[in-house]
């Protein structure tokens, strides 16, 4: 089995061409990891995610720890074979899902107390425990359990929770259990303050991760914060690990966060919205349900190689949105993940070819709808 | 443009094995049509489909003259090219959507005026737009209008009722544009009742149709009452000409049908199950909610070759489930499809090679659990 290794093959400027090595296969970066919450990429199957280009995917310990439960999927093989999907799986530790989906939290010191959103049940969440659920569910890239303070925050606030969560790291890097070819990724806090950030990176650096995610951004702050959020995270963090931010984004965020120097990314918008009747294109995103696309033979997106283009009219996919066909969500979706894999991959070529800042210039130029 | 005609191949008692040529390919029968309603097989993209099997599926008139409309299909190409299927399609007339889903339903001999389940909107559909409509939809196999009435129903409105059918049946052969490798079947009515059921058939087959189906079953009246109508139908039938079974069925049902001559099949049954859990095994149905598949590392059926069996154990799928998972609704209604059409493969080289009475036999044994 090979050693869990981030190779960095090329940079432009602080944009970043990497690959992962890991147990389930290499990762090309920067890398889009499409969600799978619930153990399965809503809408779509192992072998449509393959397609789709994606190489590594994303799971919950929160969604998966109350159903069906870690021990039951330790139990049958663990998640690469319950899924089956034999590719790297990133497992979010549940930090993020405790506070937006979870009732009644109680944290403090040792971990945090909740109530499942599913049917109330109590549930412990220590930073051991969490370890332990990834461990069982065989979590490819581990995350450290982190508190994901609710924005805005005031300084001292967000100074406090970030060392809890720092204390919280140093005890899953001694939980965590090594074995060839699997990774454990720190996540750096500190709201959108640039010295609590630093505080925070420098920290985590000294505990030793094989990764280095950026939590608590897009919860709300503006673009700009995020922006200068990221890039001070980035130049906090050693250049031999791969950085992943955590929950983004649109296009244009992945683009501006690559430009910073970021490797790794996920987030639930292309599968969410692709259940919606939004699809993402080069020019900006389409909505789907509008009447204007009744009539139009035309496929979603001219370049694009997908099914949905492939073999369909924007006609066909607003009917199908229009009548909640499942087929609708099913093609929106696969096409909104190989759109998203299609820009990954363009990045990738133009950063090992320094060109990122003329291919960032035309894909800003091609935005011809606003994506807010 | 090959002609539409019917091949029989092989018969073993009243069982035939047979093949359609249409314009859009051939169908071998005995067939079983997934059900397309709003052209799309629900949770199916057209690859899936074709991967399970299928080669003909079934979309109704009803559906998509309300939603998007019989010209705006016309204006983008057809049916074939709107839904990506090239196959053969055959295209319910409506007339059975009209009497179970629409409201304030006026019929006379002209035809029937209702309101849309959708919008409420006022809609008219006599025999003669009943052909335009499926002619603008490009239907390679059209069906006539025929009035479909409510279970139980008495014999002087049930002989009422079909002789109007017959004179509907009459007008849709007048209106129906001929193209080669295109076909119109009539629909027999008559309720359970022999001598109007005879009638019925004898009337069509003096108009002349290019294959002939059995409607108004699989209503409310009972097995043996079906399978006696099925019989005497079949018998009232040429034999130069296919017969479709309309709406049935289950997996026992498709075989009891066949054994008595039947050569067509449309169900919405593995579809809709598919969506609700419920598995089509050779033993019976598999209710996937059922708490005793969670920890089942089986495949859902072992000698299926389907996605689900091949990638999936039962706890796996019982998980999307019982998550609502779209990727469950996906993987069961593909299992169900590849089952029937595997079912009706396995029937067809058993007609073939003269073993169909030793198949059913075995058939009939290896259901362990009742399908109702």
């Amino acid at each position: 089995m090979s050693d869990f290794r981030f190779e960095l093959l090329a940079t432009d400027g602080a944009a970043r061409r990497g690959r992962l090595h890991t147990a389930h296969g290499p990762v090309d970066t920067p890398a889009f990891m499409p969600v799978g919450t619930a153990a399965t990429v809503k809408a779509m199957s192992a072998d449509m995610l393959r397609a789709a280009g994606a190489q590594i995917v994303l799971a919950n310990a929160y969604h998966l720890m109350l159903r069906p439960g870690a021990e039951r999927v330790e139990r049958l093989g663990g998640l690469h074979r319950f899924m089956a999907w034999p590719g790297p799986i990133l497992i979010d530790s549940g930090g993020f899902q405790v506070m937006s989906l979870a009732a009644r939290r109680q944290i403090d010191e040792d971990g945090v107390v909740f109530s499942s959103h599913l049917d109330g049940s109590r549930h412990a969440l220590t930073p051991e425990r969490c370890m332990e659920i990834q461990h069982q569910l065989d979590a490819t890239v581990t995350m450290v359990l982190d508190e994901c303070p609710a924005w805005p925050i005031g300084r001292d606030e967000a100074a406090a929770s970030m060392r809890r969560s720092m204390r919280w790291a140093a005890r899953c890097r001694s939980a965590w259990r090594e074995r060839p070819g699997y990774g454990l990724f720190g996540i750096v806090q500190g709201s959108v303050d640039p010295e609590l950030r630093r505080e925070s990176a420098g920290r985590l650096v000294e505990i030793g991760f094989d990764g280095y995610a950026i939590g608590g951004l897009a919860v709300g702050e503006t673009k700009p914060m995020m922006f200068e959020t990221v890039e001070v995270t980035c130049d906090a963090l050693p250049v031999e690990r791969p950085r992943y931010l955590m929950g983004v984004g649109k296009p244009a965020d992945l683009v501006g966060a690559i430009a910073r120097g970021v490797d790794m990314f996920d987030c639930v918008l292309p599968t969410r919205s692709g259940r919606t009747g939004q699809a993402w294109t080069r020019s900006g995103p389409l909505n789907l349900r509008n009447a204007r696309h009744a009539d139009d033979p035309a496929p979603l997106d001219r370049g694009c190689a997908c099914p949905a283009c492939r073999d369909h009219s924007r006609a066909y996919l607003r009917h199908l949105v229009r009548c909640n066909e499942i087929l609708g969500a099913m093609l929106l979706t696969w096409h909104n993940l190989h759109f998203y894999q299609h820009l990954m991959a363009g990045m990738r070529a133009a950063i090992e070819h320094g060109t990122f800042q003329a291919w960032r210039t035309a894909f800003a130029a091609g935005l011809t709808s606003p994506e807010d």
